[in-house]
């Protein structure tokens, strides 16, 4: 079927991704042949303890990953995580003309200038598609599908856990504490969670997202991250009785800069446009796409000039999703082994910088606990007025001693808002801030 | 920024879509440049009637696209639509190795193979991401993203027109007549809609997805197709009851096949793996993801071994979002030839059969006027017994003269299913067949 001598794979890691890549290569390898155009052989597999990995051939296992890299192979798959040593034997790989495809979304949001830096040197490929969401074919069709449009937001949940955890304290009105107790227990949560439920994994997701969608360097240093731990239950009824649902949203969105702003660059001409890239607890409209995503699935949602609105909807994580889109990347950077292509290279040319996340339109949705008289309101608002922020809805339910007053408010800087509800909260006729979020997916 | 002589693009064809492929070309020139590494340059637009194009730049135009096409341009833009002179114009600029970007559905389900071999005699790239489902980033994940793993189905929305009439009858009740009616009117369907209503653009986009999701030849004329013409209120209103909706779905399947299975292939060798390609209306839960994209949107859904499911959504159609699909292919096509690169080709190695309808598992959904006595149910149960057909579910209802029934079938094939319909609305007892419709989406 084919005349092109076999492409020589290397796998860095085995764990749950990496066992599934093995045998989607065994099982599949007639296929691939001829979706390839050559047969692709794993000639080794890197681990540190070889004794562990009873599911795999034996005779590939090696603990020396330098050498297996310094070896004949063609393509290097890493399925390590993590900065170190993944960092080192990738850029080594890349330099010596060795295609990498890899899943690991911290490196890649740390260190994606010096990989896309040895991947030019070189002219060998990077692909990461199962870096971002998985099984989602999401960064293919951004950085490919869409180039030629100009994307302008993307909104995303891309964390399973915390969506596991938002979706069960909607579902049973249970605490966080009670509901991230339940998903250790289901094993939807790690045994330190830090990394998910603070997130860390959204915003390094985050930066990739905003790289590719935006043609500029984002790092997950770059990237404003609030986690799920402050969320509560009653910010959940909150929601709830708004007809909206709480998600951690990883939003990557283009600004544009009024005639107000005061933003320069460096050489101090002024920015015209800049970009948000930020990971916060939201409430979305019940109605909105991403408000049906519940579980450990994984949506985007993607905004561009002429192509309007689109979603990406499917597995973020989990060994054979995540082996489904690293043997796609495999299948790519194979076939342009054999046919001497070359695959996409990093796009930064606009360098377009990230805003502070004080200095970023957002909006509130405020709920308080007031003294039933009259004239709280117009103190409340009187604040709000004071620090420009405009009110676009207000409810207001009086009890038999104290009342509730709901704001949501129409978009302000983020600094200007959190200074609001500073100041709310030190009004006497404020018994209590009961929940304060930001609101998304909706135009006001 | 770059060195790279022009990428020269023409244009044929320049109706809804090729405007904006003009007016994309000339807005983004800057970030065109950019993301392919040289300037994107338009050199000509053929049309028939230049004096009718006042939106584009006058001296582009000519009526001459055969002397376009033989200039030293790069890339063919085809957006005229149709068979000829589509093919004719494409096959001569695929032959003088010229790239190909295509929004054409109707010539690629019908000519693709001619397509695909003058351009691997060639090398140029053929793209054609936009011919389904206008701006949903589709192909190009079917092709590349998920080339590592088995795709079994993909079951979509890719008609807008029916979608909304079939949005608009569940949401009024109303005939499909007047929907048609309002439709036309506010142009969302066609002065002549028997493209759309009778499921011929949906057949060919199931052509063009069979083909690439199972590495197999699918042309227009092996799908199995039927519009919408014949749904009726009652179906919508027997589906609401059931907590479902009636959609048009475009579904390619793998079939696998059972023991007592017959088929063979010409050499008298058993087949073992078959695809189902077909169009037609179903039934789906409220609670799939397809249930909830209404109007003029699109969404494919896709199931994959490793992958699992996932859904695609967006806007299937209209001047800016196939403009953008278009675009990217252009840039992709662009940046191959700047870098000397090339695109995926055919890969039809698996030659999977067509299975015929007659053979495809389905499952019914059947809705009866009967005689309230008993009885009924036994005799109308004798039937699908005898052609070996299993009920899933009974639902019976009492009224003052009559009653009604309705049955849910478990998977049994078409040609069964049809057998046992015909003779039930022969048995004495059943006044009326009030609806027939066959049920997607869930297993039973």
């Amino acid at each position: 079927m084919s005349s092109h001598k076999p492409i020589k794979v290397a796998l860095l890691g085995c764990g749950t991704v990496g066992t599934e890549v093995v045998r989607l290569l065994t099982d599949q390898a007639a296929d691939l042949t001829a979706r390839v155009g050559a047969p692709v052989v794993l000639t080794g597999i890197a681990v540190r303890r070889p004794h562990k990995h009873r599911d795999v051939p034996a005779e590939l296992l090696t603990t020396d990953a330098e050498a297996l890299i310094a070896s004949d192979v063609d393509v290097i798959v890493e399925v390590i995580g993590g900065i170190e040593p993944a960092r080192s034997l990738l850029l080594a790989a890349l330099r010596s003309g060795k295609s990498v495809v890899t899943a690991n979304k911290a490196l890649l949001a740390e260190h994606s200038a010096d990989l896309f830096e040895a991947s030019d040197a070189s002219g060998a490929d990077l692909y990461f598609e199962a870096a971002v969401a998985g099984a989602i074919p999401l960064l293919r069709p951004l950085r490919e599908s869409l180039a030629g449009d100009r994307i302008t937001r993307v909104m995303g949940i891309v964390n399973g856990t915390t969506n596991f955890i938002l979706s069960g304290m909607d579902s049973t009105g249970a605490s966080y504490g009670e509901t991230l107790d339940e998903a250790t227990r289901l094993g939807y949560a790690e045994a330190d969670p830090t990394a998910d439920v603070d997130g860390f994994d959204a915003a390094s997701k985050a930066a990739i997202l905003a790289s590719l969608a935006f043609h500029s360097r984002v790092t997950a240093a770059d990237v404003y991250r609030e986690g799920i731990a402050s969320v509560s239950a009653a910010d959940i009824a909150a929601a709830k009785a708004l007809g909206r649902t709480v998600k951690l949203l990883a939003i990557c969105e283009r600004v544009s800069v009024g005639g107000d702003d005061d933003q320069t660059a460096a050489d101090g001409t002024p920015i015209t446009e800049s970009i948000s890239v930020r990971v916060h607890p939201a409430m979305i409209p019940k109605s909105h796409p991403l408000a049906g995503v519940n579980g450990a699935f994984n949506a985007v949602f993607v905004e561009a000039d002429a192509a309007g609105e689109m979603m990406f909807y499917g597995q973020g994580a989990g060994g054979a999703p995540t082996a489904s889109a690293v043997l796609g990347d495999l299948v790519a950077v194979a076939r342009n082994r054999v046919h001497s292509g070359r695959g996409p290279r990093e796009s930064a040319y606009a360098a377009l910088p990230v805003r502070p996340m004080g200095q970023t339109p957002t909006r509130y949705h405020i709920s308080l606990d007031v003294a039933d008289r009259a004239g709280v309101l117009s103190q409340v608002a009187a604040v709000f007025a004071e620090h420009d922020v405009s009110i676009a809805a207000v409810r207001q339910e009086g009890r038999v001693d104290d009342a509730s007053l709901v704001i949501v408010t129409h978009a302000a800087t983020d600094a200007a808002l959190r200074s609001t509800v500073d100041k709310i909260g030190g009004l006497p006729v404020v018994r209590e801030v009961v929940s304060v979020m930001r609101v998304e997916g909706e135009e006001l």
